[in-house]
């Protein structure tokens, strides 16, 4: 473990902060809007609260492995000799990222069948894509991580396809008022989930020792806020959104102008 | 880190848990009467009670580290040399200064696109005058903290500025029963967000070593609880009075007169 300087393990500490923060508020307002929805929307919306309640656990975990990885002494930081465990996300992503999809797939309305097949499935993929990445990340050898690397692009590139070319029909069979924030969804999906095989290869970039420990850690902190918080902000608001009485979401009505008759 | 008194260690101990407990009792509070206002109103009191949630947080974090910055041994307080780290009060703000904003456009019936609008510009000021205080904090040189205390000064102006001149419209459109309790909110915000860059500048009003941090920290906590609780029960209070039935709050049924007729 290499030495850092005390505004980087700070920069490290305040990011893991910000996001115990940002996932428990997460949890407790999914746990709140789960009770707003329709009922066949509630356990989508409540499984947005888990996977928030389990990502804030989980950095209250990567914070308490940081605090003993590092000794500050006289605003000197110097390493423990207790390696830094983040080796936990994968974890955290086995139980998270699955949950997710199936969130996904519950608020879209797709029919019973289709909808339980295809969240095993997406699941499944995700699962395995997880378990693909971790070899990769605690081996040492750089050909290694890139073979493990290409081997979990496998699914993840299925799963991508799946969410948008799939999810770009099913946009069409949205009620009107939800169809722009599925859209939206699809992207934060999108973007979201990119960063992580971005962040994966930054040692393979060129970024190592102490700069590739630090940008790792806040990539990480940001791709999960924004795969869990900012996208379930988003599902969560498609089944508000198909929750509304029908007059309640024409636009019209929305706009707060009066429909005749 | 300055030695301080046992006096001065104990005070900042119990102005922390004084402050976790009300902002945990806070969170309890707006969490259960979200429940109890219309539909519309739920999201913005849902909103006050998940910022008391991660200031009770926050708060923990800032009590830990305090703790750990000093040792005590025969009733003499002497740094350990791991620094007090407050610098995450900046991150706190910026997750929940915004929503706070949000929270009082939501329940001051705008109409949507307005409400939309104002809220995100201002939650846009809100984080923009966050991020310029914070190089403020880190820098050990007195102009450089000026400087960046005048560049947060604009959005924070610009934000005063829209509540209070702004506001002053919206109050008139109020129901009769919300107006006085809007109004309220409106100078409960004025005078505690007036509190941090006051706070801010007492380093360089003459203000330094042990009484200055002894001063920032009870100031500081003492603003977001009139910032946070105070204010959350103003908009919560002008959100349960426009949910009641209209005939609740005609003036002459709350002052318990009997309408003719």
């Amino acid at each position: 473990m290499n030495d850092i300087s005390l505004v980087q393990y700070n920069l490290v500490v305040n990011m893991f902060s910000f996001t115990i923060g940002t996932m428990g508020a997460a949890a407790i307002f999914f746990y709140s809007k789960s009770r707003d929805v329709l009922p066949k929307y509630r356990t989508g919306v409540t499984l947005l609260a888990l996977v928030s309640a389990v990502a804030c656990y989980n950095y209250f975990r990567l914070l308490f492995s940081w605090k003993d990885a590092f000794s500050i002494m006289n605003g000197v930081v110097t390493a423990t000799g207790i390696p830094y465990d983040d080796s936990y996300r994968y974890a955290d992503w086995l139980f998270t990222v699955p949950l997710l999809l199936i969130a996904l797939v519950l608020v879209l309305d797709l029919p019973a069948r289709q909808a339980r097949n295809r969240g095993i499935i997406l699941g499944l993929l995700a699962a395995e894509m997880i378990v693909l990445g971790y070899p990769g990340l605690i081996t040492t050898r750089t050909d290694a991580r890139w073979v493990w690397w290409a081997v979990a692009m496998v699914p993840f590139t299925i799963i991508m396809y799946q969410l948008y070319v799939t999810m770009a029909k099913i946009v069409d069979a949205q009620p009107e008022a939800a169809r722009r924030l599925v859209s939206r969804a699809r992207f934060a999906t999108l973007l979201s989930w990119s960063f992580y095989p971005a962040i994966y290869l930054l040692p393979l970039a060129g970024v190592v020792g102490t700069a590739a420990l630090i940008s790792t850690q806040i990539g990480y902190a940001v791709a999960d806020m924004v795969a869990k918080a900012v996208y379930g902000v988003l599902i969560c608001a498609v089944a508000v959104s198909k929750s509304q009485p029908a007059v309640a979401v024409a636009p019209e009505t929305r706009l707060g102008a009066v429909a005749p008759g």
